[in-house]
């Protein structure tokens, strides 16, 4: 099975990658951006027993900060 | 407008980080993991006249190296 997990800054963290990108998309030329914020993708190719629930502990031990991340799974 | 970007390494392509957090799951104790990468997930807010080319210039210039990574863009 796989899975996609989108980890995201939770609103009102300090963004300063994302900060980085929306200056150097400035510096490039290309305006119109309006904000830019920073996340992580990670793909997990699991074995189709994996329950939901041990996902849900994945995200919590290790892949997201659940004190400034928020995250999401999508099963593809 | 909202976009999502996400990048991702090409197939084939070497993912030390990918191999740090599969190797971190395991340690963990999490059984029947058999793949993980790592990707960068970028959320922009353009106006609403941004072009389509404009998006795909983006990602060419700054927010992907598409010598080794592919991206997707996703509007929200």
């Amino acid at each position: 099975m796989k899975l996609k997990i989108f980890v995201t800054l939770k609103p009102g963290v300090l963004d300063p990658q994302g900060k980085a990108i929306h200056h150097a998309l400035e510096s490039l030329g290309f305006a119109g951006v309006n904000d830019v914020r920073a996340g992580k993708l990670i793909e997990l190719e699991v074995a189709d027993a994996t329950t939901d629930a041990q996902i849900d502990e994945m995200c919590r031990q290790l892949l997201a900060n659940t004190v400034i991340e928020n995250y999401r799974v999508e099963r593809a």
